[in-house]
């Protein structure tokens, strides 16, 4: 049996801490933190993690836990905590007890014929959701421009349920550092509320972009300049629908027109 | 002016209290709650509130707030009351300065042609998603199965932008009360994962209902019974789509079949 962990000066919990916390501490160390016994898995599945925190008593309580504890056991950076201890490190309400740091995956788009472009999406569990959405249906590169949420918190993880192990990221750059590499597409697209094209008379079998734009005011002057707007019409007396809910409708239909 | 509300005991906090806090005491008076200036804005334009508490120096500070407040003042059953109070009874972190009751609106749909059915989903974010989505799509009628978040609780009333003063609702019922209603249409379509029906091979141009079950456990046993089992092909490792993603994914397919 290891020792357990229960002072916060440990370097595990302090690591795990500050990568939780701040940005600026991820983009600094090049890792993230996961949570929970699905996410921790799918993390060993690709790489060995820096620092494992665990409440074994929590694990042994399911099969899946069991599984998961008999794996971060033979892990050299793991070690067993208390309940008390995680639940300080945790952001979500109730911890399922384990927590890790772990590298930002190293990933490449093969090639780009359906690139996600996030223009100020500020919504932590919308960034998270479009991230699962673009997995799906197909998407070669997610950009989150600066003016996004983080694409590495932990809010943003939890909700893309493991996309952030598979679909190439770039996150916090602006149009001028992105451009050249999305020269080779044909076209890119931005969502708007007013637009006299609708989504489903864009071709999106050429190698395209699609930009998502702010919750309250759409994307930036920049990206209208650059990209051609299309819409989704709308019944009813609506204004405009949840951006995670606009950029997957948008994205199923690229993924639709792509299987015929 | 009006005597500042500031006693717990006085009838319109009591009221919205025990409509925030309570869905038996939303069935019983047949009354909800909506928060926040474009919210109320909306309430007042399709009906006469039952109370109305807010806070004059908070609806000031915006041109939006002064429009509102000069029409609340003209309510019987409006009255100032004090942040404090008012952040009581809110459900939001930062309150507009403005709450309301308002009776259920009493709609009925003009034909049956979309439905949607809530199967147990249980997410208030989720269900509220749902219903500002299926009014953007053109669904006729919103059906909560036994089990669905309460579609009156304050979170769904909040993500669903509007939607619950413009789409017919009927919650809390099971399959047995309600088949009857949807006995005109020609099919009933669950969203699955495993079907080998995609849902892009369905004529949604026919008078259908539309089943999204719960986050974990999918529709039920007795959706499975009465219904087609429709899947979103997914790409990648993702296991599924957020429940919220996948119906508004099949309703705007509808909406485009039905476009042309």
């Amino acid at each position: 049996m290891r020792d357990l962990i229960t002072s916060t000066a440990n370097i595990h919990v302090k690591r795990i801490r500050s990568l939780v916390r701040s940005r600026k501490e991820r983009h600094r160390e090049r890792m993230f933190v996961v949570e929970g016994v699905r996410l921790v898995e799918e993390a060993l599945h690709y790489q060995s993690p820096a620092s494992v925190l665990y409440v074994p008593e929590q694990l042994q309580a399911t099969p899946r836990g069991r599984g998961l504890l008999s794996q971060v056991e033979r892990q050299p950076n793991a070690a067993p905590t208390t309940p008390g201890l995680l639940a300080e490190l945790s952001d979500v309400e109730t911890s399922q007890g384990i927590i890790a740091a772990v590298p930002l995956p190293l990933l490449t788009p093969p090639t780009l014929s359906l690139v996600l472009v996030l223009d100020g999406v500020q919504d932590p569990g919308n960034v998270g959701t479009l991230l699962r959405s673009a997995e799906a249906a197909g998407v070669d590169l997610v950009v989150g421009l600066a003016g996004t949420a983080d694409l590495w918190s932990p809010k943003v993880v939890r909700a893309a349920m493991g996309a952030h192990f598979r679909v190439p990221l770039v996150d916090d750059v602006d149009w001028a550092a992105v451009r050249p590499q999305l020269a080779a597409l044909t076209a890119i697209y931005a969502a708007t509320q007013q637009a006299t094209l609708t989504y489903d008379q864009v071709d999106w079998r050429q190698a395209v972009a699609l930009v998502v734009g702010n919750e309250a005011n759409g994307v930036s002057a920049e990206t209208l300049q650059l990209a051609h707007e299309v819409t989704i019409p709308m019944a009813g007396a609506v204004e405009s629908l949840n951006a995670a809910i606009a950029g997957s409708v948008l994205l199923f239909e690229a993924a639709r027109q792509r299987r015929r």
